[in-house]
């Protein structure tokens, strides 16, 4: 196997080889996914670093990885910095660093097909002002000289059924047809894997975590469709259920279906399409309507069904979360067991259920100072016994056919100091006014974010990180375009049906992280006497939060009421499926407090 | 007097002769001005309309008034509907009605001193998309067809003391000038006029409420500047508080000094400088760089001086205005009292401080129902009789030489329905909850604004107004750039001395208005074990706020204590400069609750 260091050298000599100066190799893939297949990692296999976000640039004498402040101690940890200077991201975009480190007359190669317009844009304007180029390659470099590059999933693409969807792929694509109607358009181009899940009703295991299939569609203005996906992953029942107006067709015949949009109007997501595709609309002489995805919105307001199946996956994910933690509270305390024992004991727990499909991402067991690290993710080099007297935060969740969850719970193994009770209190109390909040139609949810941060904030602690995110129906696990963040920049409304995580969290670095997480339904509320149309939150994610942690006199009595109303409806529905202790331990976890 | 008939008429007739087809009439002037002088008043000569913003257009066979939200009942009982159609901002704008309305090769006109040039391309653009065109016109064609029209004010510049600035005007334009060289520029155009009376220390009677001076100015990189005002208004006295690196010019010579910048690099703000400006120094060659007025933020950060300035003003306004709620107490409940003459009364109070130079804005006094009218102004047609068994809601403020007031009182005339009470109570926990908040630097006032509406969201109900706007010092009552709304588009973070109004209502239509506002100090927190730099605020408004509309059970016990410990510090800095029975009433007015 070869070093990073021959990696690197082989690059710059294929680089060489293809006439450019440097090259730019982001983490994504196709579809401007997070989440992406082996055959896209392609920034691991060059630098080794293992994160989820970054981006890589060569040039002949330097070279340059940034990532975004989650990864500041882990790159370091991971990449080589003889080789490789580590730049912080938005400190520094490789469009800037590009307009001052790349050689005057240079040739910067980029993938068109991993890049927004927008980044081409930046960068080239930048490289200009630099007396430098911007050239989009036809072939990607780090492919030409990774021997044993993984080849994209070949797993089946699946039907995903209505009675799951709630709705069938002809009446999306209905709605679509109408929607391009209204703004006089002849197509529309989906290129972000959920997107297109969601439109056609299918799933696949082509990325981790995420039940996408690898694919590219068009859907016309008279709802008929073209679904552009390996041809080998396509079975007989798939294209029954897919029916006679969706014509399957090769994935590489992607780029000249787009031809063949010439002198029509074609919709595309400026912010989920890479370049590539505008490049070949443009060129065929489509003219391009640069509009959000209208898939977005309809994938984000769950349906009835989704909803239904998304609280039926809650029940029983609940219950393995809850066996977890009966099980944590008995051999925690006894010593021997690890961040990873943890996680796998956790996963066992999931994966008796046969509608679990996949986990919705890499468990988080974080065991004192590990906590604190927000986007950790145990491995052996760095896997910490579950030891007595501090916190383990696990943050974890289930890809279920019925629906995808994700929860964090933070628990003291032993006795917590008295600070970590007051923290998670503080982290507690924003948690239920988040909860508990009620608002017009109309909010974003950037506006609710103080409720979460307040009781924090009065001591002068905070979280680096965003209180909620959108959560898809057995898709994705980040899904927009709602969110709940400490701007309101570019927010879409909270709408009834609309899924978001209630997260808020603190972590001490080098001492312990704590977070509690659920995942709350935006629904009506009917209120004597409103002038306005209200809405509110339904908690959705049931399991015992640890009542050792709670300090009982920072509660005003409404927070009481709500969490032992809570505690209460975990035990309802979580413990008749527990048995024996497990069920005795959730008992006593659910009773009123204090 | 001519009817707003025959008014409308003869501006069809003057733009017949100026070869138009039509004509845009904003209400402004050729600063951007929220508040303008009498002859820059064209809306109101016009129409009739006597609301504080709007716009007008016509065409010769229809013609059409703009008005927001605030003004949709008043704009239909001031303007005469046979001649003019009522159009809602911002439903609709200008350019889009420009582009369904103007004829087709037509000729609309504009005052390119009355516009901004982001509204000139917009309107452009849609008129070009009907085929017609944007002109701009050399002189106003309202202003040959008013025959009586004011002239600009004549009154004398005044300095405005170091002792009230707490900075020299040199020194402002000395980090003008840093700024400057920062970003290369040469020059910065002032043209606003609150930003003008910052940077030069001076102050001016040229518009009403507003304590500023028609001027434009240009600071050069070298901290000289050209300051463009009516020599008739410049005494000896102001020349030697300017000192020798300010050339004092003739307003009239503005447009002759953009010409000279022509080679230069000149700093103008997109938001506050009109096109005119704009269009002169593209022609003239200038090199502008579009950026935000240097003043703005350095203007809105109070220093210590002003700080210390804008307490004693308010300590003095706050006894004005609490010998105006005693003597309420006094008479409202006699019966025969008016909005009209409870606003009076008010003015007197004020005017017997030396210090008061005018009104911060015109009182509202809006009795029962007349208090839901957001941004009413009592006039003798609608002036209301102070009643029993409602509400009375005055807004005010003064223009003292230290520093400009605004404040807003709800006071209970007789006996308060129950609902009234819990209705007030929730303004008063929002009102609350933002005066209490600690915010981490860097916290933009949106972030906060849930806070002060969330007890009135839980039961349905909202105000349709901002939470707060930033206050200058002695200059305009509303000033930019921080602000509290419902989003955070375009918030500048909150940084101490910054002032910033606390204003949470209610208002329920035909029946009565709440609003409790204070003026609040953005200042820094000290809380033993934080790990961010944290913010609170500072309450500087002191008056009592009236206890008889308190519902006890609805406040906690921290909300309680900080009503006593706000009554506490409005009885020790008031009650000493109060005599008499307006004494025993404020003492008894601030008593502890309950």
């Amino acid at each position: 196997m070869s070093t990073y260091e021959d990696r690197l050298k082989a690059l710059r000599d294929q680089l060489a080889r293809d006439r450019l100066t440097g090259f730019v190799v982001p983490l994504t893939d196709e579809h401007m996914s997070e989440y992406v297949g082996a055959y896209a990692q392609r920034l691991a296999w060059l630098t080794g670093f293992q994160g989820s976000a970054g981006s890589a640039v060569v040039l002949p004498e330097e070279a340059a990885i940034f990532t975004d402040g989650r990864y500041t101690l882990q790159v370091r940890e991971q990449v080589d910095g003889n080789h490789w200077q580590f730049m912080g991201i938005p400190q520094t975009s490789v469009a800037a660093w590009l307009g001052e480190h790349a050689p005057e007359g240079g040739r910067i190669g980029y993938d068109p097909w991993l890049h927004t317009r927008k980044w081409v844009e930046d960068a080239t304007a930048a490289l200009r002002a630099r007396g430098a180029e911007l050239v989009a390659v036809d072939t990607n470099p780090v492919d030409a000289i990774w021997p044993d590059r993984p080849t994209p999933g070949k797993a089946k693409v699946e039907p995903h059924d209505e009675a799951f969807a709630g709705q069938s792929s002809a009446e999306k694509r209905a709605r679509i047809a109408d929607w391009l109607k209204e703004r006089r358009a002849d197509a529309a181009v989906l290129s972000a894997l959920d997107s297109i899940a969601w439109a056609f009703n299918i799933r696949g295991r082509d990325v981790e975590r995420t039940p996408v299939a690898l694919a590219f569609a068009i859907v016309h203005g008279d709802g008929t469709a073209e679904l552009f996906v390996d041809p080998a992953k396509v079975d007989g029942e798939l294209q029954g259920a897919l029916g006679n107006a969706v014509s399957i067709r090769d994935r590489e015949a992607f780029g000249d279906a787009l031809d063949a949009l010439a002198g029509k109007t074609v919709a595309v997501d400026p912010g989920r399409a890479v370049a590539a595709i505008f490049n070949r609309l443009d060129e065929a002489g489509a003219t391009i309507l640069p509009v959000r995805d209208p898939t977005v919105l309809p994938k984000a307001i769950k349906n009835s069904v989704e909803i239904a199946g998304h609280k039926a996956a809650q029940s029983r994910d609940g219950a393995a979360l809850s066996r977890f933690l009966h099980w944590l509270s008995v051999e925690g305390p006894k010593g021997g067991q690890t961040e990873m024992s943890a996680a796998d004991q956790l996963h066992a727990f999931r994966q008796k259920d046969d509608r679990l499909v996949d986990l919705s991402f890499d468990t988080i067991a974080g065991s004192g100072p590990n906590g604190a690290v927000v986007h950790y993710r145990a491995e052996e080099k760095t896997n910490r016994l579950v030891e007595s007297n501090t916190l383990l935060l696990v943050d974890s969740g289930g890809q279920y056919r019925d629906g995808t969850t994700d929860v964090t719970r933070t628990v003291a193994i032993g006795t917590p100091t008295e600070e970590m009770r007051r923290n998670f209190t503080l982290v507690l109390k924003g948690h239920i006014a988040l909860a508990t909040a009620i608002f017009p139609r109309g909010t974003k949810g950037g506006q609710l974010d103080v409720l979460a941060r307040q009781y924090l904030w009065a001591h002068g602690l905070d979280y680096a990180h965003g209180t909620g995110h959108g959560v898809g129906s057995f898709l994705s696990v980040h899904e927009g375009p709602q969110r709940i963040a400490t701007s309101t920049d570019g927010d879409e409304p909270l709408q009834p049906g609309m899924i978001v995580s209630n997260e808020p969290g603190y972590y001490k670095t080098g001492e312990y992280g704590i977070r509690i997480e659920n995942l709350i339904l935006v629904e009506s509320r009917a209120i004597a006497g409103a002038e306005r149309e209200m809405l509110g939150f339904e908690t959705l994610t049931l399991a015992p939060i640890d009542r050792a942690l709670i300090e009982l006199d920072l509660l005003s009595d409404s927070e009481r009421a709500w969490m032992d109303a809570y505690h209460a409806r975990v035990l309802a529905v979580i413990g008749p499926q527990l048995e024996g202790e497990a069920r005795e331990w959730i008992e006593a976890a659910c009773m009123p407090l204090g």
